[in-house]
């Protein structure tokens, strides 16, 4: 997630601000990619290029508060809203914040850069997937689309109609104030079709891992299709016989939680490749 | 929800035939409507127009089993798929069916006929309306949007864009089985715009009670939504400060649930005109 | 749910508070009660004997913000207490509120009195049943548990254990702020034991519904396990085919949501008696 | 968790047979523990001393299906039990599973051995630790309370009432299939009191991190109290600004999900030590 508009803007221009708040690149159409086909999208480099990230606590965004602005569900007062300028140093592969009110002064972290947003068009309808993921990828805000990984999108309409942006400089598990170390990057990606090959949800894998992504509300849902779709592909992908790699599955998975703030929340199933044939 | 395809349709013609299974009537521009304004539909009559409607169980859909095709999350088998055809009889106001495995060999029911699907343009983004209900109104598939009741929608952009279609003849709390008795209807709508009356979720009235609608996942944000928005209608428009309102409430409030199988979910929170200045 | 300690309270008097806060009358042994067996307990009548009840608002507790002392997740600002003194009148069967901040100045409900807790030993283990509802029933804050009302509970234990108490003279849907309408009454009770008939889960009969409970977190898994149940109980006492059953449910069940404040929510599912064979 | 009843002994001898499911060492009276205090748990070693270890897939059982035998909510026809059982190497750390109807034929996974169920006396009533996780630990499942690890638990009764035991040689993040590599291990734990320190909810703390554990349900309430438990802690002991603990906390915070099958899920906060003044 980006920068959702602020309360006086939203009212002033409704219907439009959240359109506006992650700028995404595309859609790029995907010579001789068809329905049925999966995308393989191999993230070659995420490379920084601007000395800051924005991040921000919003009013009503975040999963320890109200999530969204047009969701409110709570009698208590809204949080005050702050913004964070961090200094981003890609060179050394650091960011730092000041803290006025901390006893630290000031912090570095170390930087984790990747694609908060990154899908293809849906199955059903339009969607806006610069905010909302889904079986389609979208704004899945998940720290393992990074560079080294590949991502596997399916391709619901010819040329597949790749887009994506939303450069996360680094960001916690879950997104929890609903913004990461938002900043720029020249991204190279590059892209292959995988003839004949459909799946339901986005895969990916880097080195050690193969992961199935799930993107849903409430969390739970999200947690079980990508641990569902993981004993599909144990069992599709790789010769386990179903309750068997459940089974191992059950006692060799390991799970990471994209975000908690999107209108979908992201959860990432992982398998180790080294207990794969 | 209508005529969700089947697993076998769905293989066939991805990404197209949810779009076909709840067909609208609209969009009609309502003239004056800018955004900032209410719409308030009155619902004049639903009058049945077909001697049959039609249900079903399908292998992933509802709320006891998985919820849609595209949504799996069990490791357990789908369930058999069986088509209910039920006889509507309008001028008695009644619907039989046939139920050959049961004691009672054939039940007639009580009909009472509604608006599965009616809705205007949403605040941001598009939508698949027929599906997915949201503060737009949408697939709410609430049983209280029926002849004698207003609704009143949002105005999110000019002309409003009002559709709507899906007649239930009859249906459950919830929609269990995810298809309510499925029918067409002749309706008659009064449409008014309320100017400079800007509402943020559908609200209904009929002769006994105030309305306010949530349309979310899971339910428990639905039901909070839609409550919430009830303790703000009595400190905005009927004079209640506000946490005597949230009391009073507490007390002589009933909640409906519309759906829990459709893309959101949704619930509606009721207080008693009686109980009004 | 009855009277909750105060902040100040819970931390001087860790691990107690909650035990005294909704005081009980029992457990009576039921004679003639094993395990296997159901307990019916028509409740013959609710007899209101104070003029007063006593409901509250609290800082971190009911639906609309976090909802218990121990169990916070918000970084919001807790609500203001406040507590609200009702002037009941049992012969007239209405109560009273002054609402020195609103227009209205002072409102008359309608009273509803039910049981708000009523439970047996649970099947597993002790609970606090004053606190949380369960299998065994408990503190279901369920309106559904007034005069005229016959609750079916499983007995788990040789004699059953049967409690009860909280006795509320009305509530909204949900106990959305978590405290009734909390007073006292004569309550008289009918037991009896039906032999060789277990349940799963509490059940309710009043002249117009047959009645399924369940009690849960989160407010969807009550709902599917009240929604279940009465379809097993369509087809085990009522002659239904279980697809049948189903369907017909789907299209006539009505739905009441008991409270979503306890550490389980309590959903009732309810069929007309008018459809049974 | 450990070994649930089969449905038969269930409904043999109800009522039990869950108490003698994952039986536990203890309570152990830890002199000077007072309410108000926290113990300080290190766990010196979790020495496995039995060549096997057993799982199983149950019909009713586990996150990707129904989850327990006495919580039934689906349509559908429950899971085949199977059973399966290890084979460990505790001196090389690897524990072994033939995999009849796999490619693979026999897979070899590397060990992890922790505690499944290690709590004190709750703050509240009485719990069966043994199967529940609450404020008080118990059986969290949680892959962090292993061998270097240093539990934190609030002391809500004197002597705090320690009990321990559920030895899980290897599992999976959120136990998916309800059931670990069960097996025995000689434990040793070292137990402090730290006088006058109040905690809410158990605390970890290994040489890299510091960790916040929140068990409840659903699955985001559990993530969500242990995440603002996080921002309690940072601001209390870490001199962190609350919010400025809150935005570091959002940018480099991990989490991991315990377990998604006991009748509270288990959910860890985690942040860097090395972030820390």
């Amino acid at each position: 997630m980006g920068n959702p508009v602020s309360e006086e803007m939203k009212h002033k221009v409704p219907g439009i601000n959240f359109r506006e708040s992650n700028p995404l690149t595309g859609p790029f159409y995907v010579e001789g990619a068809e329905p049925g086909d999966t995308l393989a999208i191999e993230i070659k480099e995420i490379k920084l290029n601007r000395p800051t990230a924005y991040s921000r606590i919003g009013p009503n965004f975040g999963c320890l508060t109200e999530e969204v602005p047009g969701r409110r569900f709570l009698l208590n007062e809204p949080l005050k809203q702050r913004f964070f300028y961090w200094d981003l140093n890609p060179e050394k592969g650091t960011g730092s914040l000041d803290l006025p009110g901390s006893k630290l002064g000031r912090v570095e972290i170390e930087l984790h850069p990747f694609i908060g947003s990154i899908g293809v068009a849906p199955r059903f309808g339009r969607v806006e997937m610069s905010l909302t993921p889904g079986e389609y990828g979208g704004n899945m805000d998940c720290v393992e689309t990074c560079q080294g990984s590949t991502l596997y999108l399916p391709v619901h309409a010819p040329g597949g109609y790749l887009v994506f942006g939303d450069i996360h400089a680094a960001q916690g598990d879950g997104e929890l104030c609903g913004v990461a170390l938002e900043t720029t990057a020249e991204v190279t990606l590059k892209v292959d079709v995988i003839k004949g090959k459909a799946i339901e949800w986005p895969r990916i894998e880097d080195d050690n891992w193969v992961m199935t992504v799930g993107n849903s509300r409430p969390l739970m849902e999200a947690f079980r299709i990508a641990h569902l779709e993981m004993v599909n592909m144990l069992e599709d992908d790789y010769g386990f016989e179903r309750m068997e790699g459940f089974q191992v599955f059950s006692q060799v998975g390991r799970c990471r939680v994209g975000n908690v703030v999107d209108p979908n929340y992201t959860v990432v199933a992982k398998f180790p490749k080294k207990y794969l044939p």
